[in-house]
């Protein structure tokens, strides 16, 4: 996941060169003509990943004018034949499940990916090779920079009202505490809102954020900026609920955003069944006192790559219909979700073109990033050299 | 959760000696004639709480006899103002929310009760002194012995194929491992069945069992019976998928039962993420090599004691209703849901009672049940005693 507040979603992507039209496949099919709803799923989809482009801020909105949503409906029609012939490689033919195998031996070879680590750069050289077994075109990589943050040893036990290991996992970016840790009495808030009416309360304290779960985007300001907030009224840490309904003793973690003009304080998230246990306790007068222990260190920026593969057009080469996932994942799990079920599906789409000897108008282009989890910085520079 | 393999429901539950008659409340109330589908519904519970007494293998059949259906629907139906009474003061009045509040007070001052702990006995303590404070009679204490093991540190890490810390909780009873560890290759199998047909491959391997999850009566037994099943072949230890049908990294634990005839081997579960990890590893011919620490220890069996308090029934004191719940918990929780929950409902069930100046025919009868967790050890010592 994104440390934007907003969880990307692998799929399609237009770049910024990218026509609106679809790819427009060339290749011969004959299929039954059974499946009649599963191609109306499939073209629901199409102009599901179309429509943002033109309801939304459309990249460029000229563009958008060139076709409409009729024309792109009736384009998209002509391919019928094609669309079948893929899902039938995808569902019933050779590539079933493969996708999914493809996944599961490279997140059960790699683990987890993050950025500036030995295991990305395993990752990347893997996808590499693979990707040039695979047959695909232009397979490359684009260097970029990349933060380098590692989470090192951490800890939190409550020492007051009762001895209690409190779970934790330290934010990304959070700096470390002193190797004999932080004890101090516990503020617990709702909100940033009653944290700063309790600015006076804050100081020299440890703040946990109990706020209420309400969505992601709207609840996750809490860990993108809860050390900010709680280093402008001078707390010493903050710990923050899960950006999540139930935690099941598993805290979440996700990147975190420093102030240059606000002092540094460790951050980490608990679980909300742990925040909700201390706002009872706090709720009752009960005094907290909470020691916590963190190691994490950030290193200079280290390098890394975007894996680019394409299956390149025949007609219109220069237009890019780009497809993508990032490699990069957290450290403690194998990122076969996010994001590697977004990475691999991409790349499953150029294999399923490839394995039916279709060549698309347009090229298709695989990216895979680097570095997404710390705030997309591939994507952000390739964004900057492609535009 | 009991050791059993059964989960046990707290709830109404009839002693030996208890009538299959309801307690037969006295007490004024004069209520709306609202909420008559709230009536409707207590009776539907009344009477599924009566039910199993003569469906299943009942305590006392002659007893069963006594009272049909028919005239037991008849005696509950004229505790109707009663009923209503009690729902108004549970649901709408001066108890409204009690019981949670007393359970998280409870919770969060206590924390997990494992029998045999300090904390167990400081769990008794306190409700001895609440249920006193609640004005309930007869408030005291049955002497049991319990099992005493403490978990201490453990950890699995895998070596090979690659480095991989497996989270792991060590099962209630399980032996330790040698200071050094436990480090072997690791042998993945669906069931008992194919252990037993691969026995030849088990000696010296650490078993990992990924059966898949069915129910929780069903898979539990992998559980119960890992150990056991792995030492008779000759394993080193088990390493037993989590009863669960997923996990979020953080694996379940629970007893289980040694044979005397059987080499005791260390025992722990894993995640259903980790136990399928290793299955598709091993399916593919990887070696896997796993290396196992656990500290546990099992000490003598220690005091406890099952924690008593009564109404006392004003025509039938002899007949005893029987509410009731455990007290203990396992170590890696608070024990909010197995089972304060049902201890504390049980309490309040009381508490209403008493608060409305009612007085049973028969007597009602709370037991918060020592050392539930590794076998229902203070539920046995009562039945044996009372029966």
């Amino acid at each position: 996941c994104c440390s934007c507040g907003l969880r990307s979603e692998p799929g399609v992507r237009l770049s910024r060169r990218g026509a609106l039209g679809p790819t427009g496949l060339r290749g011969e099919g004959h299929l039954s003509k059974r499946k009649g709803r599963k191609m109306k799923f499939l073209f629901l989809i199409a102009f599901i990943h179309l429509l943002p482009q033109c309801t939304g801020k459309p990249l460029r909105w000229d563009d958008c004018h060139q076709h409409t949503f009729k024309e792109i409906k009736r384009e998209i029609a002509g391919y019928s034949d094609i669309a079948k012939a893929i899902i039938n490689l995808a569902v019933y033919g050779n590539a079933q499940n493969r996708s999914y195998e493809r996944l599961a031996r490279f997140v059960d070879t790699i683990g987890p990916r993050l950025s500036g680590s030995k295991n990305l750069e395993m990752a990347i050289k893997y996808m590499f090779s693979v990707l040039q077994e695979d047959g695909l075109e232009n397979v490359h990589l684009e260097p970029v920079k990349v933060p380098h943050w590692e989470r090192g040893e951490e800890s939190a036990m409550m020492l007051a009202p009762r001895n209690h290991s409190i779970v934790i996992l330290g934010l990304g970016s959070s700096v470390a505490t002193p190797p004999e840790g932080i004890t101090a009495e516990v503020l617990v808030v709702t909100s940033f809102d009653e944290l700063h009416k309790r600015a006076q309360d804050a100081k020299g304290k440890i703040v946990v954020y109990n706020q209420p779960f309400i969505n992601y985007k709207e609840t996750v300001k809490y860990r993108l900026l809860g050390a900010v907030e709680a280093g402008k009224v001078g707390a010493v840490a903050s710990l923050i609920r899960s950006i999540a309904s139930f935690s099941i003793n598993s805290p979440h973690t996700g990147w975190q955003q420093y102030q240059s003009d606000v002092p540094k304080i460790p951050t980490a998230c608990i679980s909300v069944e742990d925040a909700e246990m201390m706002a009872r306790m706090s709720s009752r007068g009960t005094k907290i006192v909470v020691t916590l222990k963190m190691g994490a260190k950030t290193y200079p920026d280290t390098g890394s790559f975007n894996t680019v593969a394409e299956i390149v057009g025949s007609k219109y080469p220069e237009q890019v219909v780009l497809v993508s996932g990032h490699l990069d994942s957290w450290d403690v799990g194998q990122g076969a979700m996010d994001d590697g079920g977004g990475a691999f599906i991409s790349w499953e789409a150029l294999s399923l073109i490839k394995d039916l000897g279709l060549r698309p108008k347009r090229t298709l282009r695989l990216v895979l990033w680097t570095a997404e989890e710390p705030g997309g910085v591939g994507a952000e520079q390739y964004y900057q050299l492609h535009k």
